[in-house]
C-alpha cells in the first residue's frame, strides 16, 4: 500500500511537471487495475501525444512485466502516440526511455539506473 | 455522493462501450477536482481522439459550467482533439454532441432533451 501511495504521489509530480512546462497531462483512473490496456498518464502538446509507464523504486534496477510493455506498444500503434517509460531512482529526477531500449531477459524486462542514466532522457529532454 | 457514484458509474459504462467498439478510452483521475483542465474521459481510434464531459441526469435539461466549456475549447485547441458532451438522460441511451451547439443566455449553458434528439449524435454516429 505504502509502494502504491508512493507510486500515486510520484505520477501527481510528473503530471504537474507537465503542466508547469506548458503541455497538458493527466493521470488515468484505474491504470493498473482496470482490464483494459492502460497507460499511468496520458500528456501531449500540439500533435505530440505521449504514454507513459511510470515506476519509483529504491533499487538500483527496474523491472517491467511483459504485460506492461506489450500494452504500451499496443495502444502506441493503436492511437498513433509515443510510449514512454518513466523512472525515478533515489535521489534522482525522473528519466525517461522508449521500452526498445529494455534489456530482456528469459524472466523479465529491465533496465538499471546506470543504464538509464546513460542511454535515456530528462524531462525537458523528453519535451524537445 | 450519490450523484457522484451515478456520475462514475456513467463513464465507466461509456468506457466499456468504446472498448467494445474497438477504440480505446480511458477515465481521466480526479476531473472535476485537479486543479488543471481535464475532461472526463478521453478516447481515440487511429488518429482520430476526443475528450469527453459526462453528464447523467433524471432532469429534462443539462445545464452546463462556464468553466467546463472553457476547459473543453481550450483543450481542443491545444492538442488538437475534439470536444464533446455526453448526456445521458432517463431511460435514454447516451447521445453526444458538441458545445458549440449548446444554449447561451445570460445564466447558463444548456440543452434541451429534446434539442439533443435532434441535433445530437447515438453512440454509433460518434464513432463515424
Amino acid at each position: 500500500m505504502k509502494q502504491k501511495i508512493k507510486g500515486v504521489n510520484g505520477e501527481r509530480e510528473l503530471v504537474h511537471l507537465f503542466w508547469q512546462n506548458n503541455w497538458t497531462a493527466w493521470r488515468i483512473a484505474g491504470s493498473g487495475s482496470i482490464k483494459y490496456p492502460s497507460p499511468d498518464i496520458v500528456a501531449g502538446k500540439g500533435l505530440r501525444k505521449i504514454i507513459i509507464e511510470c515506476k519509483t523504486t529504491n533499487s538500483e534496477i527496474q523491472y517491467f512485466s511483459q504485460k506492461e510493455i506489450d500494452d504500451l506498444f499496443f495502444l502506441s500503434e493503436k492511437i498513433h502516440v509515443e510510449p514512454w517509460l518513466a523512472i525515478k531512482f533515489s535521489r534522482q529526477d525522473w528519466l525517461f526511455i522508449q521500452p526498445n531500449y529494455l534489456n530482456i531477459n528469459s524472466k523479465s524486462l529491465c533496465i538499471s539506473k546506470k543504464e538509464i542514466e546513460i542511454k535515456g532522457k530528462t524531462f525537458q529532454q523528453l519535451l524537445i
